[in-house]
C-alpha cells in the first residue's frame, strides 16, 4: 500500500457524528466548497449545487427532518448538496459524479482537521428540506453533509480487496 | 483557498486520455483499488465491485464498445467498476457512493503520477462488456477508469462557485 498525504487521507477519513462546540471559520467552509466543484462529471455539467446552513435556527429546523437530527443540531455547518435537473444529462452518471463532489467535500474536511458525516437518511423528506430552505424543485436534494471539529475517533472497517474483485485480465 | 497535498491533488486532476507507452506495476493498480474500498457509502454497504483489464486482447475487445475505444486501446490498464446489486439499498445514493469511490481511484492515481479518465459512454453497451469480462447481471456497469502514465496536460475550467451556490444561511 502506498503512502502519501492523499492516501493518508482516505484512509483515515471516517463520518464523524460527534463535534465539539466550535465555529468553522468561513474561509474553511469556502475551500472545501471550492474543492467540491474541481470533481469530474460527464460532459464537465457540473450538476452539483450547494447550500450552507450555520444559522442554529435553521439547523434545528433541518434537524427535525431526519432521526439523525441531532448531528445536523450539534454540527458547526452543513452543507446540503443539490442535483441541479436542468443541468443533468443522465440520471446514473450525475448520480455518480455528485458522489464524486460529495468525496471531495469529505477529504477536503478530513485533510484540513474537520470532522464530517454524509447524512442520507433526510432524502426520504426532500421535498420539506428545499421548503425549508427556500430552494426551487429544479434543484433535487442529494445529501446533507454535517461538519464539525471532531470529538470522537470512531473505527471503520470495510470488506477486503479481494472479496470485491471480479475477473481478472493481466499477464501477472 | 487551502493548499495541502489533498487539495493539491484535487485541483491538478485532469481527465488524461493519452498515455505513454509504459506498464503500470501491479502495486500500483493494487494500491489504487485499495483507495478505492475506503470510500463510504450508506449503511457501509460498499456496492462496489472491480474489474481489472491489464490484457492487450481484451482492451481491444472493449475498446470496440465504445467510441472512445482509442483511449482504452492505449491505455496502460483499465479498471471497470461495477454496482453489485444484490449489495444495494437505494440506487440514487448506492451510485453516489460508487462516484465516490470512482473519485478516492480518480485521486490516489494522481497521487501517484498515473493519468486517469472517467469513461461512461460505454455503459450504452452495458450488458455487452458484462459479457465480455464474464461477469454476471447482478453487477451492473457503472464506469471504466482508463489509466496510463500521462502523455498530455490538459487544462480544465470549471463553473465559479459563486454561480453554484444556492441560498446560503448564517451569521455572516
Amino acid at each position: 500500500m502506498k503512502t502519501n498525504e492523499v492516501f493518508k487521507t482516505i484512509l483515515n477519513r471516517r463520518s464523524i457524528r460527534k463535534y465539539i462546540n466550535r465555529e468553522i471559520p468561513d474561509s474553511i467552509i469556502e475551500s472545501i466548497l471550492d474543492a467540491a466543484r474541481w470533481a469530474p462529471s460527464g460532459l464537465n455539467n457540473q450538476p452539483w449545487r450547494f447550500s450552507v446552513i450555520k444559522d442554529a435556527h435553521i439547523k434545528e429546523k433541518l434537524s427535525s427532518l431526519t432521526k439523525y437530527g441531532k448531528i445536523i443540531k450539534n454540527s458547526g455547518t452543513c452543507i446540503a448538496v443539490f442535483y441541479n435537473i436542468p443541468s443533468g444529462y443522465n440520471r446514473d452518471k450525475d448520480l455518480m459524479s455528485i458522489g464524486a463532489s460529495i468525496q471531495n467535500i469529505l477529504l477536503a474536511s478530513e485533510s484540513l482537521g474537520i470532522g464530517a458525516v454524509w447524512l442520507g437518511e433526510i432524502l426520504n423528506r426532500k421535498e420539506e428540506v428545499n421548503s425549508l430552505l427556500e430552494i426551487e424543485k429544479d434543484n433535487e436534494l442529494a445529501a446533507v453533509i454535517a461538519l464539525g471539529y471532531p470529538d470522537e475517533t470512531p473505527s471503520k472497517n470495510r470488506k477486503s480487496l479481494e472479496s470485491l474483485m471480479l475477473k481478472k485480465f493481466g499477464k501477472t
